[in-house]
């Protein structure tokens, strides 16, 4: 049986982009398979730049909350905190003493920001870059590798995240002998891309993001606020890059969408088409918001679940740990 | 009560050298002491440069029987493993988020690194450079910051650590308030520079050093090599810059030194210098020599010692690593 992980990065306030565009396909995928899933919050990654203590841990509530929110079974997918798992952090500094640093000087995130240094007219091209930002890398190895992954679902953009935990497996099984299992990079199809409401990418940097479990009234608000075109009720309506559209058929049926379209044609009002949208939309959400709302009002149960998640991937961690050290002649 | 922690990198056979400059030090300090003293093997430390499994272990273990063979006393002095403290390096990860990477950029080892790759043409100034010797200030700031150590006796070469680690605890405390302890270097006096057989400094890599634990008749023979002149026995000796009574003084009562200057005086063979030499020196290490002896023939004794320090040692480190999630915000 194989062993499919994922982490997940808390960045604050989930919307409806991150939901159709990540957590959705995610846990459809996790119930169809027959393989053992773990699913972890990445949340010492977080911490390379949220140092406001509030933040930080709200953060990490509301994703692990909204996951669950969403339909993760914990009974079927290992849900944990990596800081819950001291085995990654011994691991991953085991595992730097086998990473050569030119691995990191071309790592993207640290790239990126060297380039803005530049472009900046900075002269310290270090300047804003922690160690934290600097290693994560080397993190994100111990991730994966403190735990046999088999396969690892990856976007573009994390490609090279896998190539660093290939090469640095292979560095130091070459040097110990096998040890440590090759993870191998499991492509996902292009992510969907979701269209904010002002028409450009969906992101909270923009302000034109749906919250995912905004209460049902802000919900009607931001759906109204859609951005359309002016023609008037009457007017037959360009199906082709309507945003009301584009929402619509992510929430409803087939069957609904075939009318909807046929309303396109005939001439509706832009506000019945956005009243409609929200009740699909509130629908699908409404259920999700409840058991978040609950489980964001009394965390406990939240706790409960990383607890059982943590408990069970410390039972592979630390599996995993106890082969490196005896490779490593640690007494 | 003051905590003075103390960490040693284990670099292979020990020799005299390491026992008069800094063990024999260090160890009556610890005796003297009514504060709590720490004393650790930075085994991972000296994972950024051994990667050979049996070496690895060989030189932890006589580093650890060194230490108890010479009088260190596990019953007042918490001896203990860097491995053996998770809280290390889960520390090591968070703090790393705190330390600009100008901090590693500036830092000694490295630099030092960096300009033999200079000098000898390289292209890649990070050639043979891994993350674990770049990453390594940082992991020296939580071995130091997870004990809430109060003084770190440093020489010379380590100031630089110590204001590493200072520095970043301010920048974590100023960010979340007082968490971390600031350590203090107490500036150890100039470590006491031995003279290998040759003339030259002490060094391993001279092949000029005289192993501790050297067995008796090895120990004569190297001895019997240190450097003198050539002048006949009957000859006034020259006291000033003279090897074999450097050693001397070393191991020798003031009494017998005292007679041995007499001796120089009135002339003396160089054999008999040698063999008083060699007895007063055999005279201290005989018995150390046979505790290592036994301890590494059973190194049982030596596990009893560093499970009982670490499990010592994390009671502390538990708390400091505590305090440090609650103040992130760590669900």
């Amino acid at each position: 049986m194989k062993t499919i992980l994922t982490g997940i990065k808390p960045t604050g306030q989930i919307h409806i982009g991150n939901y159709l565009g990540a957590m959705k396909p995610a846990i459809e995928a996790c119930k169809l398979s027959q393989d053992t899933s773990y699913l972890f919050i990445a949340d010492y990654h977080a911490l390379t730049a949220t140092h406001d203590k509030a933040t930080f841990q709200e953060m990490v509530y509301e994703v692990a909350a909204a996951w669950i929110a969403c339909g993760i079974d914990p009974k079927k997918t290992v849900v944990y905190l990596q800081s819950d798992v001291p085995e990654i952090f011994e691991l991953a500094w085991i595992l730097s003493c086998f990473t050569p640093k030119g691995f990191m000087n071309r790592a993207h995130a640290y790239k990126a920001k060297i380039a803005e240094n530049e472009q900046n007219g900075k002269k310290d091209l270090d300047f804003g870059v922690n160690m934290g930002l600097f290693n994560y890398p080397v993190l994100m190895t111990a991730d994966i590798l403190a735990f046999d992954a088999h396969e690892v679902p990856v976007g573009e953009d994390q490609i090279q995240h896998l190539e660093f935990a290939r090469d640095i497996a292979q560095k130091f099984n070459n040097n110990y002998g096998e040890t440590l299992k090759m993870p191998n990079p499991i492509k996902k199809g292009e992510a969907k891309l979701i269209t904010g409401i002002d028409g450009r990418k969906m992101s909270k940097s923009y302000s034109n993001s749906i919250p995912l479990f905004a209460p049902e009234k802000k919900l009607r608000k931001l759906v109204m606020k859609v951005k359309t075109d002016s023609l008037a009720p009457e007017a037959p309506k360009d199906p082709e890059g309507s945003l009301p559209l584009e929402y619509f058929k992510e929430f409803a049926t087939d069957e609904e969408v075939k009318i909807m379209l046929g309303r396109y044609k005939e001439g509706v009002a832009w506000g019945d088409v956005k009243q409609n949208l929200f009740e699909v939309m509130n629908r699908e959400i409404s259920p999700m918001r409840q058991v978040y709302d609950d489980l964001m009002a009394d965390k406990s149960s939240i706790d409960a679940v990383l607890k059982e998640g943590a408990s069970k991937a410390r039972e592979r961690s630390q599996d995993v740990i106890s082969r490196v050290r005896m490779a490593i002649g640690k007494r």
